[in-house]
């Protein structure tokens, strides 16, 4: 499966799969009656601009999945066409599929309603198949990361509803669903594809370039600026800009205590840049389930100093130590920004759970924590029926990090198995983290154009200069070059893609 | 004209065009009465915020002109300066005549009264000559691009209100008045600037880097992100959000029909990143026109598939065969990313016209087909009338885009025409996509100071060799460099400015 | 004080800081009410959605405040880490800052009220440092940086409250309270922190690559799309959406102008980046203190050309002038965006309020000039009381900016004076403006790496080559290479981190 038959089967897979998308498209999705026309005689109900107040959120996360993302994964000096490529690709495919699998969660007629809402959910679906490539990046083919996406997808859908819905968590920001979800899938996967033991250096290629590292600085950025709207935007009036403020906070928290620690427990007390571009982020995950809550802002503060620290840290021991003793290799460290943040927000919403009282969240208990109150005649099946108290609630966010990480974990593991041993061609070690094996690199040409010039002009100089020197008139260059220049490049990658673009 | 001297007097004739527009508004504009200050007893009429709640939809479509388009134009490795610089510099001049022509149209008492409208429209105005720029790309002088915009805009202008209150097509997205019309006017005049028959082949610095493959991706995902925006803006209500939900899933789809596509045709079946950055974007120009229609979520995906499918077909088979035989170089590839598939918008058009009924868009027909309600008492001159029924109205739609193709493109012979042979200054092949010739360059100093650094170093070290080597230490580096730098750096400036910096 | 210890003690230092504000958020800062839930039995009050109308306007603020400055300051060619980094670091710590300074200052019953209205006040108190910074870049070290930001920010909320609340000046955009404040106060740092008359050449590091010219130009674009958020964001109704126009009709203006008048004034009459990042801007800048008032588009544009062209005119003879006179390095040439411009709009403040009437203003002429009406039972204590007439208004615009100079530079001084001689470890001349000081680059190892395995093939190649020349073969390429290489690469930076990377 390693000839281009296996590429051109792969993505004949995925046009087919864009088909059925088109197929269960006209099938079962509808506009919702509020983006119909309004009959002539009704009046304006105004709730088509009840979504619209949305949209400038959804632009915001727009951005994060589709920019943020492709960009803070862009850090590696040679991935950088599949970083941004790859996630416009899956990011594509998984939100069209998205707005399917949750609207068959959601079906009313046997019709899926389709509106702003919609699209919003299905970029914040997005980002968990994006979180997992995180820790798979530059070791899988883009034919294996769609086909991923789209099992993980599936499940992660399913699991959202089981967390929403059937364990009536809280999770406004999507730590647990999304982030958790995301993560420990992603490792889970990793582990299954780990290398051999033989193999399990990190790759020739498996780091920065001065300037690469800049251009993931543009993904840090805009996550971090627009994280506050990811986490607000599925609550509503006071809630909504409380998940505003705290998750301001603890991304600033998070930021000052990243860049601290870093200097703190690096080589030489130097910055490094792999925490800046990712630790400073871990302040949003942290705070993602908690968000909406009455935390403070001593609360988000605190809870992001904890995320930045620890994040650093994961950095620091952690990683290389699961990379060293379960050849674990987690490129981007998916681990520390949204495995361990995401722990962080699922205790941290137990015990803020566990503190809930009605005196405190009045009208809004209904809305964050349903369960806790009477029944209200919603048709959503309540694990453990309505009006739990607050420690029974801080039990099932417990509950419902513990099921969230088992069904990553072992749909990860099933996925990752699938991978590996189904008829998908895998990345041979030295073909990892580099993109010249899926795309047309403008090196390639002038490589040669470049070689064959320069043997010309240093011949001619030698067969001209015979009044200079003759025994360097004698030096015959192009024998030298074609020797030499044919060894170097191959061997570091880094002269000809590097230095003549 | 091929002096400094040239330089400066185009530079001029852009000021004194500055200080006529300062003129101008002057004149003529006045701020909207909504824009003015109540009278103290008034009521707040709540006019400003209606306005105002188009600012963040505003906002998205300026990081399109500015940062979008700037970035994708930086894929040439040499023209980045130029290609993010004179974005800014035509679209600062021609937002100002926007305001001024468009105005000119809608005057009301001799007034043009400005608000939040007139710079969303400006803004859009500004999308027309940037996309004849991309068929420009590198072969002119910013003198010429600027002396096209604006004639270019004034011809849109017109263009623009014939097509919407003349003819009285619906064109929400502008694929038809934008997209077709600035595709089709700068492939006009880049017929019109075509070389002679003996300078056909590519530009020397007719390519990309790697770096700079990735800096236009900035422009590809921020366009991507902001589409919908630029679709919707002027739409209202459920047909707002209805051109929101249909620009997001017809860039889906054209997104991941576009990377299949691309593997399919490629060499070897690797990604063009070429068709990546261009042909995702190309589902956002094909639903322009119709995305406030009923399409339906399988209607926008369809649309998408098609774009993508035609839009890359484009890149690799069309614009090589235009270049071959008809000298027409199409630098960024408008034709494809914005000439074809607004063609395919208009046609949609008028196979959803033909369909339309007041039973389907009941209040909205008359907002979205004026022309086929009866007289509501507009100042509008609508040819052929009121009452139109759905078939007419296909008829008109192709008949809008065929207008706007004639004049785009005999707008395009003559302002070419008028660019190649009036006294402006030609780049000549070499000149073509590259900075330097316009922009002070890093590279020019360093270059020589590299140089001589290096001559001297080398023979420093000859000299002081001499137990090294006898043949070494007789061989004289600098002349050896001076001969082969000079020859090398000009021929293919890629080692100085590429390496160096 | 150059030791690692140094750097140790600084952070540690930062980190209790943190700390110390997460107390102080404990102990004075609670949601404001209408961030609160709500009483079960109360009606919404629909307050919480007027803060988060101002949502979008504060993600504007966002991406300009940490992309926008952060990005610009990437010009320098090795220190793009910084420039990013540290950006997001001073901003990080300033928001919690100055929510807390700004808030003391505005207490009610001993706590401060959080709602979204404080983190926009931070976003646009964390531009103040990041002006100053943009004087200082590459010269000081992160510890400096922050600890004059913690000073700074400080003493711009008391000049701030003075100008406005106690002298009672319009200032719509900031340009008096925070341009010139920034400005100022960072070039009084600068001059203060002068070097030695004999070290007072450039950095041998002080520019641009062809690379980071393009990256400053992602700044550059998105502050200049955004500038209209940050001047409105105070604005309402009416007032904000002048802002708005104003803004951006002066922003075009003086980018057309910034154009033509580098061309003009340049060497070659070439385009200089330099003031097309930076002049392109100062329209925003110069309208800013007078965006809300009728200035007409007119008055805009005007504006904005004599902004560009002072701008230009600045960079071209002033800030050389500046350097070689004064020992003043302004890197970024602040007072030439910042500076300069904020005084225009100071002058044009008073020239404006010289002419402004009831009449013309109407209803909102208590809102943009309180002092000008009758008492209105305000609690702010207005220097002068209230009922001035227009020309003591102007007078009071022009007291307002010579109090605030005078507090940024004698501010300046103090901060700059503690910078130099407290116990701060300050940066040698050939440690300037490159990253590696303090962050961990790539390049260090593959420098290393690249010699050693070109050596080692260029002498195998000769061991292996004797058939191909004598002389080549006994030439010993690795002494030859160890003597020139280490000397070529710390001479000029370029050859390995530019090229290899």
């Amino acid at each position: 499966m390693h000839t281009p038959a296996a590429k051109v089967s792969g993505y004949v897979v995925l046009m087919i799969v864009q088909i059925i998308f088109l197929v269960l498209f006209w099938l079962f999705v509808r506009y919702e009656k509020t983006v119909l026309p309004l009959a002539i005689d009704a009046e304006d109900a105004g709730s088509a601009n009840e979504h619209v107040s949305k949209y400038p959120q959804f632009q915001d996360i727009q951005v994060m999945i589709f920019i943020g993302f492709g960009f803070l994964m862009t850090f590696l000096r040679k991935y950088g066409y599949s970083a941004t490529g790859f996630t416009l690709f899956m990011a594509a495919l998984v939100v069209q599929w998205a707005v399917l699998m949750k609207g068959f969660l959601h079906m009313e007629g046997g019709r899926i309603s389709l509106s702003l809402e919609n699209i919003i959910d299905a970029d914040i679906a997005a980002a968990v198949p994006l979180i997992s490539m995180g820790a798979l990046l530059g070791r899988t083919t883009p034919i294996q990361l769609l086909c991923m996406s789209i099992f993980e997808v599936a499940l992660f859908a399913a699991n959202e509803y089981l967390a929403l819905h059937v364990l009536s968590i809280c999770d406004c920001g999507g730590s647990i669903t999304v982030h958790a979800f995301g993560a420990y899938f992603g490792l889970a996967v990793a582990l299954m594809l780990r290398p051999a033991g033989d193999q399990n250096e990190a790759g020739k290629l498996e780091g920065a370039s001065y300037t690469s590292d800049i251009f993931a600085m543009i993904g840090t950025t805009f996550l971090w600026v627009y994280w506050p709207s990811f986490n607000s935007v599925l609550a509503d009036g006071a809630g909504g800009e409380r998940a505003i403020l705290n998750t301001f906070l603890s991304l600033a928290a998070a930021t000052v205590t990243t860049f601290v620690v870093s200097a703190l427990v690096s080589h030489e007390n130097k910055l490094d840049m792999v925490h800046v571009q990712n630790s400073t982020l871990a302040g949003g995950v942290a705070v993602g389930t908690v968000c909406n809550l009455l935390l403070g802002a001593h609360g988000a503060v605190l809870i992001g100093i904890i995320a930045g620290t620890v994040s650093v840290l994961g950095y620091r021991y952690l990683t290389p130590w699961m990379t060293a003793n379960l050849r674990l290799h987690d490129t981007c460290g998916v681990h520390n920004l949204h495995g361990m943040p995401a722990l962080i927000s699922a205790i941290a919403s137990a015990i803020y759970a566990s503190m809930a009282t009605v005196g405190e969240y009045q009208s809004e208990l209904q809305d964050i924590f349903p369960a806790m109150v009477g029944s209200n005649g919603t048709e959503t099946k309540i694990m453990g029926g309505l009006g739990r108290n607050a420690t029974s609630q801080a039990g099932y966010q417990l509950f419902g990090i513990a099921v969230t990480l088992l069904i990553a974990i072992g749909g990860g593991i099933l996925t990752g198995g699938a991978l590996k041993y189904a008829s998908f061609r895998n990345l041979k070690k030295d073909e990892h983290h580099q993109d010249e094996h899926y795309w047309e690199v403008p090196a390639a040409e002038s490589k040669e154009e470049y070689l064959n010039m320069l043997a010309k002009l240093l011949d001619d100089d030698a067969a001209a200069s015979n009044s200079n020197s003759q025994s360097a008139a004698n030096f015959n260059w192009r024998p030298f070059l074609l020797r030499n220049w044919n060894a170097i490049v191959p061997a570091n990658n880094l002269y000809v893609r590097g230095a003549l673009h």
